[in-house]
């Protein structure tokens, strides 16, 4: 067995690749819905399938670390904290599903209008997460920080999102169905935002001991 | 310091009390909806605060225990099931505080109609929260896999919600907002089915040490 240290670069590159596998897969789930493009779907599916095998190898190898060596409370902390980003990039995983599924729903009609706010919330999501993973890695809470901002950017832009579908629906009831689609892409990539939030408080607390989620929480 | 024993059944208690106020959290939310009483939304909040102390103070048990002692295997894997379990019941939380927001602003107009589907989705969803927190507490395997079953009977509710809240929207534009409102209602019971899921696929790994995380998610 590799040295304790070892294990633990190991599992923060572990980690760091689940994201990226994350990240390709919020930004290839929007692609399948403005470029109409089923072969992104196909991959969004592989990239799941893969990161599921992920979480679980990524979930033993910290429960057998915390197992087997008696950990001191730094690295305990780290390991706990791995254990609830893996949790978090999972679901993740499977959110970036839910708007590919929506994307094929809405693939055969054309859109009611050119998408602008989803793709920029996407784009803010993605960095997020690439930002709330280099914090994890590199201990830096600063850059930890700037993921929170960026969330009430995110939420901002959803309920852009939803206003403007619910007046095209209203307008035209044949919209009903399209702009429903629509709004529960904006609502995963709002719940994507929200997990890379979450990972950024764990790295806040992992970094400086400080105890942001529910100060986040009223912040919202 | 209690002995190891003793603390490991306090934190299987305060996780069946914390538990308990989501359950309780769930159901007062939907009568907010159904009777537009903004007492309950009042409580739900309450009830909000204090899963969030809970968290924080379970979070930290847990991690003592996995720091204090050397835990067996078993221990072991009961502390970090007890780490996702806190982490998914403070979401719950969160989610019915969504649906009371949804209620606080349907609370002004009459209903499109009277709602059926949806307490009876709330009443399942009570039932499995309560249902997997007995299976972690009590080690039941079976109980366990009830909850598995009663997913997927949440989800065929939630298909037809939505399906007749959009005929509701398609016939009478008037009825987007609420009609949009509503799914979303319905949205979030259905997460917080998926969390009891998770937490009752956590027991099985548990208690029979089976992996059923990415199989349940085939069976969807």
């Amino acid at each position: 067995m590799r040295h304790f240290v070892e294990e633990l670069d190991y599992l923060r590159s572990r980690l760091l690749e689940m994201s990226s596998l994350v990240e390709d897969s919020v930004y290839r789930s929007v692609l399948c819905l403005t470029e109409k493009d089923p072969q992104q779907a196909q991959k969004v599916l592989q990239n799941e399938a893969e990161i599921n095998r992920m979480e679980i190898e990524i979930d033993d190898l910290a429960t057998g670390l915390l197992a087997l060596q008696q950990p001191m409370a730094t690295d305990l902390r780290l390991l706990t904290s791995a254990i609830k980003i893996n949790n978090d990039l999972e679901r993740m995983g499977d959110l970036a599903v839910n708007i590919v599924e929506r994307a094929l729903s809405l693939i055969s009609e054309p859109l009611i209008k050119p998408l602008v706010d989803i793709p920029s919330m996407a784009s803010r999501v993605q960095s997020m997460i690439r930002k709330c993973l280099d914090a994890f890695v590199h201990r830096d809470g600063e850059l930890a920080r700037t993921v929170l901002v960026s969330d009430d950017a995110v939420d901002e832009l959803r309920d852009a999102v939803y206003e403007e579908l619910i007046s095209y629906m209203e307008r035209d009831p044949k919209t009903v169905r399209q702009g429903i689609n629509l709004m529960f892409v904006a609502r995963n990539l709002e719940r994507l935002a929200d997990h890379a939030t979450n990972i950024a408080e764990d790295v806040l607390f992992l970094v400086e001991g400080v105890d942001v989620r529910h100060h986040a929480e009223a912040r919202e």
